[in-house]
């Protein structure tokens, strides 16, 4: 089957793209020797954790309990046994599954807070198991984190002295390393401050530095500007989006997902309607670039989605006369991450041939 | 367990406000003679549909085939056996389900073009079935929808022509009638001269009139303001929410949906992150009221979400000493439709304690 005749709306991964992609990353860790630890929020697949996996990554990323309890299954395919969740797990329940977790796994939790590593302490002394702790500094992104620098080994100490716990280094978010690449370059200038003086804090405080965690897609390149890091965590490389494009981080032709839908009226005059709306393509705005519009449409020259409503897509184009119903076209979306997270299956392809179909294994794992 | 005690983040009903929410549509419709047909898109639980057929609704509305497949079992179950499918269906693929789903139950397509009409008819002629089809007309939405009057009954004669699909009707939707109640009244006696003169256009052609469907939950209790119509189509009444709170169409009050959400993180001065952001909640924005923010924290006066990131919801507040990690508040979403969506299992409540979980079995039907 051809990609244009799936039946509509459906993910479509172009699996030449994503092997490229894949291998750009793995080749730009091992020669700045970084770690590659891929945040696998963006595919939530099995298929892609293997192949990051077989592609030299040290560990894997997520964001919640449950995407680590589908992910372990690859790690114990790989032989690679270190996970880290890279948000603060508060909670009994989830504390009580991320321990019944580490008996295989080697698990890592970030976290910038002494109530929240005291959560995580109670229950695996409970149970007899040892979860690593990175404490999470703020580098400019603004989100969570302690605050560079002293504050970081203060909590770290604190920590040292629970059971159930083990600090094994220090995480960060390079949240605020985002738009055209001067603004890249200056802000990991900046950053690279911060890492400094939180590391050799730690270094004072006789913390183990095992691990120094950072990154994210936009700041992954230029990581190895930054003193003392050992690892990145990018995530939307692997498919890249309208985002990543905008920021001239790739081209539109390393933009590995497209969203195939299809045009089901043209009534209303200057309007042309699709058959995937907000719960295809997610609501996420453009956050580089133009910042409107929710996807590109390659067939047609200028034409996007200017408006989505739950199940209905609206296209702006310059020729509308271009458009009729049944046409089946192909959209590159904002943000690839919140797309696939709509998604409980997606197709692979080869060349514009389907050649399979992948379960989101770790979409909706809220917990 | 109480409703504060969920692992989170959680969506939970509060059954005692749904029920009343159902019951205050039910009486609406059945004082005025109309026919409710609720679109099940707000809640895709089984349950809720029985409990919607179980009030008299003769009918569902679902946006997608396989909505269609999973009520399906409801209408089965209740001995009613029309489901109107309120989208164009589009695609040989989709069409061969639904037609396969026509074999017990009464299936309806509203479309806008003789080419959805022939796609239908081709594949329901080719299995022996017959597909009821509503002609859609545009009232002010702007959408869908063929011109409302003369054109309508332009393509009802086309389509009379074809076999294997039935003209039964007409629908529309009152996308239009929204914001506050003085504008909502205007859009009504607006539109109800569009719908009078599309009916008798219909009547002229001796077209079928069986079904005039209309509505959505801002139009709903209006309705019978406009003359002809035979049935509504409300979704977001069963739960309501943020948008419906700001339309003045309801109370806090008689918002049955909060998602329950922990402190995870207060260490950026000025800002406190909760674990739940834009995959529970999606990324709507609000289109009523203030039109920013994501949802709003019942627990402390003023507190809002006022961005989220996938996993990080950022709390806007006058007093951020109100917040500590590890406590638990509950956030009423913007757009209860998207924020169920993201979920394939939520918790239901009455008076404060959990009595048992639902699964959205029509979550991620995107086809």
């Amino acid at each position: 089957m051809r990609v244009t005749e799936v039946s509509t709306p459906a993910v479509v991964v172009d699996l030449d793209v994503l092997e490229r992609n894949l291998d750009r990353m793995a080749a730009y860790c091992a020669e700045h020797g970084l770690g590659l630890r891929p945040h696998t929020k963006t595919h939530k697949t099995l298929e892609v954790a293997r192949m990051q996996l077989a592609r030299g990554a040290h560990g894997l990323t997520v964001a919640k309990v449950g995407e680590a309890e589908v992910m372990a299954t690859a790690m114990a395919e790989s032989g690679t046994s270190q996970i880290l969740v890279a948000h603060p797990i508060v909670g009994e329940e989830k504390i009580r599954r991320l321990a019944a977790l580490a008996s295989g796994v080697d698990v890592l939790v970030a976290l910038d807070s002494l109530d929240a590593a005291k959560g995580l302490a109670r229950v695996a002394q409970e149970v007899g198991r040892t979860l690593g702790v990175l404490v999470e500094f703020d580098s400019g992104s603004h989100r969570c984190g302690v605050a560079a620098g002293e504050a970081c080994a203060e909590l770290g100490k604190a920590i040292r002295s629970l059971k159930g716990v083990q600090v094994r280094g220090l995480m960060t978010y390079f949240g605020s390393v985002w738009g055209d690449e001067q603004h890249r370059s200056e802000e990991i200038a900046r950053l690279s401050v911060d890492v400094e003086r939180t590391i050799k804090a730690f270094q004072r405080a006789g913390l183990p530095l095992e691990i120094v965690s950072a990154g994210s897609t936009p700041a992954a390149e230029l990581s190895h500007l930054v003193h003392g890091i050992t690892e990145v965590r990018p995530g939307t490389y692997v498919f890249n989006d309208l985002n990543t494009f905008y920021q001239g981080l790739c081209t539109l032709d390393d933009c590995a997902v497209r969203v195939m839908t299809t045009v089901v009226s043209t009534c209303v005059p200057g309007q042309v309607i699709v058959d995937a709306g907000s719960k295809v393509f997610s609501s996420d705005l453009l956050s580089a670039g133009p910042k409107h519009g929710y996807g590109r449409i390659m067939e047609v020259e200028g034409a996007s989605l200017s408006k989505l409503n739950e199940e209905h897509g609206f296209v702006q184009a310059d020729d509308y006369g271009a458009f009729a119903v049944g046409q089946v076209v192909s959209v590159i979306p904002n943000h690839v991450c919140t797309c696939i997270n709509m998604h409980d299956e997606i197709y692979v392809s080869r060349r514009g041939e389907i050649t399979g179909t992948w379960n989101v294994a770790a979409r909706g794992k809220v917990r």
